[in-house]
């Protein structure tokens, strides 16, 4: 059995939630609080060295990272598939996803907000420095999205790939944070189709209330 | 043929160019001047929206994010892989990718740079925070690679995979950034051995003296 170690307000973590909903894998919840993380958690700490969420432990193994876990969840349980049959499709999805958590979504994280506190920046400086970062990646996306022909209900044709998961889970932080998606009509549409997915939902909703 | 757009001091164009040195693939190499692309190449622009580098051009597709250029060459190009032949082996090394790749690392690049410049910072206020964030990153990688006894010459056993790619282009940024790598003695070790392999000297040549 799988076992999931993620916080209700992570990015990272809602991607792995909505790739073990949409593949219907069975797992264990353990949230984490992310104050006590920062505070050190011994415990959680031996697992994951990094402090971050998520990670998953599976049988005797420990994965953290989440693309590095995407994958390893794809390759496992192959059905249905997070990229698309095709290299070219492949590389598409691959691209998109590392659009959003690649560049902009690192730079949003709390341990960068942290160390801007250090630097002697306040919470709402913080607040629209997220909001730089999360809008340029996301005028990409869209650029992206709006002009391929690939991109249908799905960031990439009619079937859910790790492009949606990644572009989902950084717009409900977005949300969160208080950007408007409409400045994005492609994207907010994605986002929006994706929502009303059983499986985006359920992991949406596990995630708290956002 | 493959038109590589790349930096010589980009680590993230340093990536790619391993990969194709250790596949001998034949490439066109077409570099760019960060400056320039920093005041808008609208030819550039033209091809990759985010104005960021590397970007390859093959056939009539053009590519950008630096790991899913590495897994479309690993696809096209299998030989040498990129990934070990075990699942759980890609896990690992997906996983070491990305906590150099996905974490550390776009909080490094100049247009962090230039946001933190914006908000008063100076200069070398922006060299002790890409210090920071690399030396942190490496405490992680570096934790990784001594716990585990698939650690070898390279990251994962005796050859060179991503994980390689990855660290070797991270470590040869923080070495020009003045970062002593002997406080992480694995990982150093590593980064030597691999700048004695062909393909990545080769690979390092091309992106100049650094």
């Amino acid at each position: 059995l799988i076992k999931l170690h993620h916080n209700v307000n992570s990015s990272a973590s809602f991607r792995v939630r909505i790739a073990l909903k949409l593949k219907s894998i069975p797992y264990v919840s353990i949230p984490h609080d992310l104050d006590t993380l920062t505070q050190g958690d011994a415990s959680y700490l031996e697992l994951n060295p990094q402090g971050m969420l998520p990670t998953i432990e599976h049988d005797l193994i420990v994965i953290t990272q989440s693309l590095a876990i995407l994958d390893y969840l794809d390759e496992l349980f192959p059905l249905p598939p997070l990229l698309p049959s095709d290299a070219l499709g492949r590389v598409r999805v691959r691209s998109l996803f590392e659009m959003v958590a690649a560049d902009p979504h690192p730079l949003t994280t709390r341990r960068v907000g942290r160390q801007l506190k250090r630097l002697g920046h306040s919470q709402s400086e913080f607040l629209t420095w997220q909001r730089h970062w999360i809008s340029e990646g996301f005028d990409t996306v869209e650029l992206c999205l709006s002009q391929s022909r690939d991109t249908g209900k799905f960031c990439h044709g009619n079937s859910p790939t790790l492009a949606d998961i990644a572009v989902v889970a950084q717009a409900a932080s977005a949300r969160r944070l208080g950007v408007d998606l409409a400045r994005w009509p492609v994207l907010q549409k994605i986002f929006q189709f994706c929502l009303e997915e059983p499986a985006f939902a359920a992991a949406h909703r596990e995630g708290g209330t956002s």
